[in-house]
């Protein structure tokens, strides 16, 4: 394969070929079409970038993969380049050490972020749009798939309404286009779903949006069912590669506003010729507070969602003597969410990590690493779906059978904080880093903590990380910094990690609801058990077993309406107060 | 008074004239000679600002002052303008809107900000240093008192180390030169202090360090006691006004840092020559982190203030049913600290509220508002003291006889929040606003909250209140975004306010220490027993009775060796455990 790519880079003058996972629209998860890094370099990881010159190429992936990609770069000529190890150089560096001469990549692929950060260290970088089309032969079609309404029922807005709120925050900063590359931006904006990415149910697709027009940007056959739709709403239908050059008509007279962190370099740079360019990201928080028919329908799907992990969690502990490996669970969970009404995919990749695994925060069971469950200590799952309506994000650590005091400990005073949180009560004006303290109190005290944020924001029927909400005190790249607002949906997950030996995550997602007197709160939107097995009822505090046993009993009125006899009687064991 | 101002302005063709409540450094206090505005308004209240022209004058104050300003601004022919009540208009918008040609002012006597402001909305504004004196005939002199040196014993630090560290930041930024006018950031640097301020032992001086020199602008009568310090640590001394004639020779290819936020507006514009004004407090980090000596002193100057508040406390309980006003409550308070060795100030002025008067959070009792405290109900006193080697601030409430149920809930929250934030432990890198929800959530829970930040940070032998550290989850002016870092002293004092009904505030400084693994953690400064009288053991969690069981232990060991044995009796009950 490198062969092929190595040709079409001397025939075009390329003397480094950088090819991320990445599609022009910056998804989590590209399409078959833009599984560029995986065809070159074999490796079939979920994150990974493969950089080649004539005579080198590297790939470099996170600890998840360093075992697959051990084995799928054999014999390849490839080096493995351990990102965060000891002595392993930055991509980014080892690219300003070895080039000589000219660094090719589609800048469709790069964010404008990433291109000024190759250009500030005086690479010369050269767009190449075509030259992965010519080196790979049998390169897949962009997903053909329809794209599809979301009727009123389930978006609670028309398009007509969000365009004019998109134009209001246009006249407010100035601009007169917005440019919209974000896939889940634009479903949300258009009220469009599709089948174009894993995961993610939307459409490929791009976006413009004027004082007086709107254009979609869309192969024409996909958008064939919307047709009427978008006429109905005003907007103009184009090619889906047509943006590329309807924006040159934008000039010195024009103000262009697109969220920098979202467009993609080569967009960015053909605006760059405008009178200004407006960093203002025109959708997320419009997005993020859902309306009464986007609850309405999360609601629902969380419930239906619940019954399916209730009956995982039953099935993972009656059959921990029979023996299965984490992949196997993995498919069991996966079994169970498709078969209720609307699951129409999972919402990303389950993590199902077993005793020590547990405590590999973005664990992902492989051939490679995949492990028998054993009647004994704990399995973490953390998974979710796509509805109709809906995206569900759940984590639920299950004891296996007999379980050390010390993980219990861990598992305790990660429930107790999780609880916290979800019952915080607080005054309107607090963004989620003024709140992640009290979900990380009860490990803190004990000079405990866990690496990660404890909350995102997620969609609706849409993508299951999405901003700007979240539980983050630690400044990040990510811009978690907004105030909460009724409508908002955020993932409540701390967890404890001890490395080689157990981890746990408890995962509620919470809806932003108003409380009156100025105060606002949390209710929860998941409803499946959480393991009393792994709860020291020593350790709980009092207010956090009136917490679990309120929950509890919300948890059996929820889901035992959708259960038969038998399931009624064991989450009845399940949710017992204590 | 307003006359001589009328005649003077007309002399020198101001058509209005400004006079805010400050001096040149931007002082909390400003001592006699720059107490203008209450010379030529005859308002002595404490915060205050006077606009005049030819045939209207008006003074804007704070609802502290309403009554007093009413009483004393009546026959004057001023106008009062009560600050934030509906309809009245602010200082700015009103000068805006009468304004027929030039407002005088002293620059040296506004801020960069306030000079800014002002230029902005098109107001013709005239730099008058010299009017209120030609106006104020027996204009008090400049306080005399000499400065004196304060010893590394006390400091820990010299001055040749702290001009190093000084340099060190200009060179990171770039500057060749930094100008200093805030007292309290002077004192710290030169290691001096003085009488010249009220309630801040600092001297009148401006100061600026070049990468070579370094020059403290000081009454050379003033700075007698010092200079010999001053020679050897390579200070060079110029007169205290020379600093506005010396700032000329900076020019174009200087870069000049000052914290703008500081800065008065006369050096602010003979700056704007300069290449650049770089914005940067050079001084507040440092200073905000106490190093061992600075603490020891703050450590010892707590128990001895611990002892007199203890005094106080049982003074007051003892007397509730002979009957005492708030004024004399204050300078009951007043005497017992003077009685401590080593105490040569108030830090500022003393709030003691009774009853209805303990919920106005700024509350200072005067003639017009003095009450007589009764044998039932809350006493909230908020008082601090200057010690030779540390600064206090400690707020108790203190029950004076049977307190309603209502009440006895409202201290008992407030308890439980004070006690959790001062046991909270942390990870390195939280800042006050991580953790502020921390003291809030038992108010919080039931929709109860106060509108004043948690905490500030305070001062060593210096400003009871001083950045960059606090607690505080709202956005405001002041900057209390800063890392907590070991060696900060904030104060942790939650409350709760009911109009027209009761005040209930709990406050301890607490210093910042290293707990290891990362973490940081909180001990009290602060030690003098909380009333149980005042709390409701039902609502206290078990959490908070063992914290509060644990601090009074505590206050028990470090105060009782101070105390007589009818003392010691005394307070043993006060801080029996519950």
């Amino acid at each position: 394969m490198l062969k092929l790519l190595r040709s079409a880079m001397a025939a075009a003058g390329a003397d480094m070929f950088l090819i991320p996972t990445a599609d022009p629209h910056g998804s989590e998860y590209p399409g078959e079409h833009y599984k560029v890094r995986r065809y070159f370099s074999g490796f079939t990881g979920s994150a990974g970038t493969l950089a080649v010159t004539a005579d080198e190429a590297g790939l470099w992936t996170d600890g998840r993969y360093f075992l697959q990609a051990e084995r799928e770069l054999k014999g390849t000529g490839i080096d493995l380049y351990k990102t965060g190890q000891p002595g392993v150089p930055a991509i980014f560096d080892w690219i300003q050490d070895n080039l000589k001469g000219t660094l090719g990549v589609d800048f469709r692929t790069i964010t404008a972020a990433e291109g000024n950060d190759l250009a500030e260290r005086g690479i010369r970088l050269a767009d190449y749009p075509d030259l992965i089309d010519s080196a790979w032969k049998d390169r897949p079609e962009l997903s053909p798939a329809p794209a599809y309404s979301l009727s009123i029922e389930y978006t609670g807005r028309s398009t007509v309404d969000k365009l004019a709120a998109v134009r209001e925050q246009m006249k407010q900063k100035g601009a007169n286009a917005c440019v919209l590359t974000a896939l889940d931006d634009l479903a949300w904006l258009f009220n469009i779903r599709g089948e174009d990415v894993k995961y993610l149910p939307v459409a490929l697709c791009y976006g413009i949006v004027e004082m007086d027009h709107a254009y979609l940007f869309m192969d024409e056959k996909k958008a064939a069912p919307i047709m009427d739709a978008m006429k109905a709403a005003g907007v103009e239908l184009l090619p889906y590669n047509g943006i590329y050059s309807f924006i040159g008509k934008y000039g010195r007279e024009d103000a262009v506003m697109a969220s920098l962190g979202k467009l993609n370099y080569r967009l960015y740079l053909d605006l760059k010729g405008c009178g200004s360019i407006i960093d203002y990201d025109a959708i997320s928080l419009m997005k993020a507070i859902k309306n009464e028919a986007e609850l309405k329908y999360s609601r629902l799907s969380h419930i239906k969602d619940g019954v399916a992990v209730s009956r995982f969690i039953r099935w993972a502990k009656e059959n921990a003597a029979n023996g299965f490996t984490e992949m196997q669970a993995g498919d069991k969970i996966r079994e169970l969410r498709y078969q209720q009404e609307g699951c129409i995919d999972e919402s990303f990749s389950t993590i199902c990590g077993y005793g020590p695994h547990g405590a590999i925060i973005h664990y992902s069971a492989n051939e490679d690493t995949d492990i028998a469950v054993e009647p004994h200590g704990l399995l973490l799952v953390d998974s979710g779906g796509q509805y109709s309506g809906g995206t569900t994000d759940i984590t639920r650590t299950i004891a296996m059978g007999p379980v050390k005091a010390e993980q219990k400990l861990g598992f305790t005073l990660v429930l107790e904080g999780m609880l916290a949180l979800m019952d915080a009560k607080f005054p309107k004006g607090c963004a989620g880093y003024h709140l992640d303290a009290i979900a990380r109190m009860p490990l803190w005290e004990r000079g405990m903590d866990y690496n990660h944020g404890t909350g995102h924001g997620v969609g609706c029927m849409l993508s299951v990380h999405e901003g700007p909400n979240g539980f983050r005190w630690q400044k990040t790249a990510r811009s978690d910094r907004a105030e909460l607002c009724p409508g908002m949906i955020t993932s409540d997950e701390p967890g404890i990690y001890v490395e080689n030996e157990y981890g746990v995550r408890i995962e509620n997602l919470v809806e932003c609801v108003e409380e009156g007197n100025g105060f606002l709160g949390f209710r929860s939107l998941t409803f499946a058990p959480i393991d009393l097995d792994a709860v020291d009822v020593n350790v709980l505090t009092e207010k956090g077993k009136e917490r679990l046993n309120r929950y509890h009993k919300e948890v059996y009125e929820k889901l035992s309406p959708l259960m038969t006899e038998d399931e009624r009687e064991w989450l009845k064991t399940q949710t017992r107060e204590i």
